[in-house]
């Protein structure tokens, strides 16, 4: 099959590209003496996820139960939930871990917590669970110095229904960060966070066998692992145009692209008219607040080469608009209906979201394989 | 099945206000005279479209073919693909047609019109075309007065691979407008345009058979229908923030929620953590730019009532932070880990497309049904 045979709008993911961008991660990371923990929320594929775990210990991170199930369905068994547990999803992952699947929870409270132990206990399980820690102030987790982080670990050793693995942080912030020494810096303060609270953990007398961090740009640019067991990362396998603006890939490292056809024109207004709106690229404007705002995505002929400063400036949920980054003057003939274009995502995390399969290429236009991918809870 | 037995996130959908949506607008569309051709993209579910066809012709208008592909398994036959036609779907709409389908395309250029009765010819068939126009600047169409008009109709009349059935328009501006009078002035500009451009084919001796119009903004306060011959609209049986915002509902309308659990605090920044992020609520802004920003949505308790200025002032994909809609203090003890919550969406379209099923609620508890919905192309 190829590039021309698909019906647009369609999904595509460059081998060639993630195979280079999951082996630089690798390479870095042993480099440092630590493995990964691939985070599966970007990609929600076994296809992609079985190449990431290539050499790797084979423990996964999920954002969802959905995740979870589906990799465990794969034969993926060590799977951390890294979103603070919500009481409802409990019943679901006792289900789970009864099935054989080995589920490790993150919480970041006392009350949180005792609900947990309290469900193992009336479950006659034990559920294991790590501690969020907030290194960053950008979102969830205690913050290093907090005396709740002890009271926290003893109800987690010390009730029967739960087991302290550790602790575990993401530096969410460094998404803001812009330059390198600046996400060298985050990364060096997402570790020493997590280490000092496992430290602390073990002052109390209390286990802290996990310690895991984990950001893309973060592990991109970590100089130092000392302490910390694992590293959590999941957009680097793609990466994306908030990725590229912030110093941590090229444009050429971006592995997803969203193929388009042009519909139309409006040449008194600069515009090319595509059948990719918000549904194909997503809503995602995460560059609207970076030096260079790329709109809905950057522009690329079918060879996924960018077209200079074109961008989507706007969109609708099937339509997108095209033209010049600041303006100026588009020769619309350039692009006649029927043109093929593709489209590199501000956030792979999102677009990838709105899609049901990636078209696999390799070369510039053959397309090697559909592998499927899922969405929701 | 109750709320409290769901795992969260999850989308639902108030069928008693749906209802009361769908009911408003066929009264309002019978007492101007004319018909509705319900938009399937907000809702793409049969049991939602099924209730809106009652008592109308059964027309519907599709975003996508898999929309068409779906409703015409569903036994729905007559279909509107109100998006620009691109040539590479050509092959799979003749394949509808050839099974029965009868889906109309439009198109708003010559170039588009000659790719369609090329193709029409080479695949020996006749595609249906409506002539697309751009009422008020926002997006695609031809320009009401414009020669290219007549010029694109007549290669739709004459050519053997097309059929020129009339024209339609949509006054996507109108969700910009700021009070109730824009947004009928926008409707009257909607209507006089395509009627103006309805005579001119006619004037040029080519058939219009279609005078098609719609947004939901302009079908719901629209005075005058006269020369039109059928609405499209689709968001009005869900509304949304956007719609309540520009005065086209009110809060109490809204069908449409994600079910939310609490999963931590921050109290020093007066923030409650849940697990609805932008994946469960879309990252649709469109609130951004009214008067009133609802950052990612109105949070309601369990009941769907709004608490007072709580909104979703941040989002990551699988967390929600909660806060005071201006700042202030949040009392979090009010809302302990676990509590359930209802968070009203920016964009019906975009947040029922995060999920792929509505948790169906009459009164304020009980789910009576699971409606699936789809995704994708």
């Amino acid at each position: 099959m190829q590039l021309t045979d698909l019906e647009t709008p369609a999904l595509l993911l460059d081998r060639t590209r993630l195979d280079r961008n999951l082996a630089r991660m690798h390479e870095h990371l042993t480099q440092l003496g630590v493995t990964l923990r691939p985070h599966v929320k970007t990609a929600k594929s076994m296809d992609v996820v079985r190449r990431a775990l290539a050499g790797q210990p084979g423990g996964i991170t999920v954002s969802t139960l959905k995740e979870a199930e589906h990799f465990f369905s794969n034969r993926v068994t060590d799977i951390l939930y890294a979103v603070a547990i919500a009481p409802n999803k409990l019943d679901h992952v006792a289900d789970l871990r009864a099935r054989g699947a080995d589920i490790t929870v993150i919480l970041d409270s006392v009350a949180g917590a005792d609900a947990l132990a309290a469900k193992g206990e009336s479950l006659a399980t034990e559920f294991p669970a790590l501690i969020e820690i907030d290194c960053d102030g950008h979102r969830s987790g205690v913050k290093p110095g907090d005396s709740a982080l002890v009271d926290i670990g003893a109800r987690l050793h010390d009730r029967r229904g739960a087991r302290l693995k550790g602790v575990m942080t993401h530096a969410g912030d460094s998404y803001n960060c812009r330059s390198v020494d600046a996400i060298r810096a985050m990364a060096e303060r997402e570790r020493t966070a997590v280490v000092r609270c496992a430290g602390d953990l073990a002052r109390a007398g209390l286990p802290c066998e996990v310690v895991s961090v984990g950001s893309t740009p973060t592990a991109t640019y970590a100089e130092c692992m000392d302490g910390v067991t694992e590293v959590r990362a999941g957009v680097y396998m793609f990466f994306d145009l908030v990725m590229a603006g912030i110093g941590v890939c090229t444009l050429d490292d971006i592995a997803l692209s969203v193929l388009t056809s042009v519909i139309g024109h409006q040449p008194d207004r600069n515009w090319v008219l595509t059948d990719s709106g918000w549904m194909a690229l997503s809503r995602d404007r995460g560059t609207a607040k970076q030096p260079v705002d790329q709109g809905y995505g950057v522009v690329c002929d079918l060879g996924g080469r960018p077209i200079e400063d074109l961008i989507v400036v706007d969109t609708s949920q099937e339509h997108g608009i095209i033209a010049k980054r600041n303006g100026g003057s588009v020769d619309c003939s350039r692009f006649p209906i029927g043109t093929l274009l593709r489209i590199l995502p501000n956030h792979a995390c999102a677009t990838a979201a709105q899609h049901m399969q990636y078209h696999v290429i390799a070369g510039e236009s053959h397309v090697e394989a559909v592998w499927p991918r899922f969405s929701g809870w």
